[in-house]
């Protein structure tokens, strides 16, 4: 039998995760997939974090270069996260000669052109399942379950924490602030929450999924991306009345215009499979031209769910000869002629307050008209003597236009656009 | 660039879509994929359907040692269905040296162990994604996205023809009668519906997923198999009143009493995530005992969905360096140790003609308790002067139990126990 020795760098979440699954199940693997897979040396500084997860002392490495010049250590599993010491180790590993299994989207999604030059030339392995959703088989499916389609659309649900919180407020009527603590206290989000409230954390793991599905690298700066920090109650309330639940969408297209790449808060029509993908539930709906429609949900974080993904790769290492280390062909940046869209298509939603009822809202649904802007529902609520609350649902439109109305609405002094939140169509 | 050329066996909806994805998509697959796949023979003995299609005729083969004797043929694609010619041309395939790519459920099933030895023997692949829920990446993901896990139970809606016959039942309140001469008429069943309808597809499906699942041989002879012919509108309805969608559901578990596998009409809570799996699409639930729930959703036939996974299954032959023939361990039966349970555990619906409404209910309720089994729900409608229909949901319990009650009752005359549906708990 195949013996595989595994080095972990990082005993974090993940990390301790990963230790745990291939210890618990190593008398398994032997049994299903014919590999002996052993947990030979980690890397963590935190000697209570080592005790805690039941790593034997005597497998700790001082440092990298332990792990890295290890004959022993076949494949090398990256679980520090960020960029700092992350990039070197794993450079170092790949370098040593050594498959390298990775849960850091940030890296991936920054720097997988030199990761892979790196692999390439060392010709090893390469895997990156549990940067993206954490136990759901994405990557797999978009290398080899899919790869028989052009991929026209990417629609996804990819950070467990905004879902959390939107769910709290949709489901229980919490303010965002309330269900932001309570989400701190559970665990879901971090002490400093921007990474994921404000999108950065889909946005990497979008760029990564377009990356495969379009066939070109689709860089992290061209990704759009707005947050769920303004998102209020009472436009989840006002949305939910028409018919939309609201989510944080990570959103990758290929048209004939180009490429469009965005993250931001959308509202997702209630009977739509994504709309009732809740609390820290991730999914990915894919378009293909020969597929169709295909939807992949599970759990996109945790200690387990994720230490799934990269046990997979691992698995998929130890038995599959061929690498897969070309994905993105290797740049920084997408081939020249491929084109990015940011002046792009949606349907909109829009909140406004209204001064001196009757006339003003004549003059607003003129503005939007003028910007080519039809309007497919309109609520009225009163607000108080003064002023209306008006809610719209507009048709397809493009960014520019919706971005061009709201400035002139705002101008005019009888109205202000309170929200515009763009709407799946 | 590598060059692979494809024989198709059967130019039906399957062989025609996968000619179709092919040809169209050569240049595609040549670059993003860095290989040159071409269609060079194909096997069809009505002309009409070779021309309607758009095969030239110089690649059609007149018998299969043409096909398999063509050195420039390295995969053999099986898309004949049934069992009588398509076992033998797949045998001569693989005993030729050529890798294997088949949607062939019914073949899959009842002779995976022949197959696969066969396959062993001249060292080739053999791919068998399309046998299962058409384009969805199910077998792939089994095999390499989730292979990490200890599955402990499969929920599968898997097959289109039984989804769209319910769901128009359940949306629309058409008859069983009416639904399923709408689904002939539209392509969805055919002339004899008795391999969707009476569940032997969906069976066969079980059969493979659950043998992936569950390391063993689940020979389809262990599939207990009940279909929807029996469905009334009556029973959706008063299923709906109480929260529930009826659903053909396909369960494989494994369990400590060993493993249980079956298909028959189930119905499962409206906010189950395969409530929502409506009209000719198609999902399979799974449980990991790491990556906990994932659901993979998409349409489970038709000419490019089906096509769709044997392209990617001849890509990822042509891709991939190392065969996985040994899926099963080559056996016609699970091994001796492995115990297959029929006293599966549910909850249940049943629907009973009572007679003599206050007293007789009271017995009847006294019987299930003397079966151990305890009612969750009880629904009283009302039906003529002299009878009421009695609607109620059981706890978790056996199916012997429930049958040993449902016979007890009927025994009495004071009542008739119209329908026995099994609730997914």
């Amino acid at each position: 039998m195949k013996k595989v020795g595994v080095a972990i760098l990082g005993l974090g979440v993940v990390g301790g995760g990963t230790y745990k699954i291939l210890t618990e199940h190593r008398e398994f693997y032997r049994n299903t997939q014919n590999v002996d897979i052993e947990v030979i040396c980690v890397l963590e500084s935190n000697a209570s974090r080592v005790e805690e997860v039941g790593v034997p002392k005597e497998i700790v490495a001082s440092n990298v270069f332990e792990v890295v010049s290890n004959p022993d250590v076949n494949i090398v599993v990256e679980c520090i996260g960020g960029i700092s010491d992350a990039k070197g180790y794993v450079l170092d590993a790949l370098n040593a000669g050594k498959t390298v299994v990775t849960s850091n989207k940030e890296l991936f999604c920054k720097f997988s052109h030199e990761l892979e030059r790196a692999a390439k030339r060392t010709n090893v392995g390469l895997y990156f399942e549990a940067s993206c959703v954490g136990g759901v088989p994405i990557i797999r499916t978009l290398l080899d379950g899919v790869q028989s389609n052009r991929i026209s659309s990417i629609q996804g649900i990819i950070n467990g924490t905004t879902n959390y919180i939107l769910t709290r407020m949709a489901k229980d009527g919490m303010s965002y602030e309330d269900a932001l603590a309570e989400a701190k206290k559970l665990g879901y989000a971090e002490a400093d929450p921007s990474a994921d409230v404000e999108g950065f954390d889909a946005a990497y793991k979008l760029s990564i999924l377009s990356s495969l599905a379009f066939h070109t690298k689709v860089p992290f700066a061209k990704v759009f991306r707005e947050g769920i920090s303004g998102v209020t109650r009472e436009d989840i309330a006002n949305g939910s009345e028409l018919g939309y639940t609201l989510k944080l969408l990570a959103v990758g297209k290929e048209t004939d215009h180009g490429i469009e790449v965005r993250v931001h808060p959308t509202f997702v029509k209630k009977n739509h499979p994504l709309a009732g993908v809740d609390g820290s539930f991730n999914a990915v709906y894919l378009t293909g031209d020969s597929v169709g429609e295909v939807m992949l949900y599970g759990r996109g974080a945790g200690e387990l769910p994720t230490g799934s993904a990269i046990v997979s790769d691992i698995i998929y290492a130890a038995t599959h000869d061929g690498n897969r280390y070309s994905t993105f062909k290797n740049n920084a940046t997408a081939e020249k002629d491929v084109r990015f869209v940011s002046d792009f298509e949606s349907a909109y939603y829009l909140r406004l307050t209204v001064t001196d009822r009757a006339g003003a809202l004549a003059k607003i649904t003129a503005l939007f008209a003028k910007n080519n802007i039809s309007i497919v529902e309109l609520l009225q609520k009163s607000c108080d003597e003064e002023c209306a609350t008006v809610v719209l649902v507009t048709h397809t439109t493009h960014e520019e236009a919706v971005k061009a109305a709201v400035s002139r609405i705002d101008s005019t002094e009888l109205a202000k656009v309170e929200s515009v939140i763009r709407v799946l169509s």
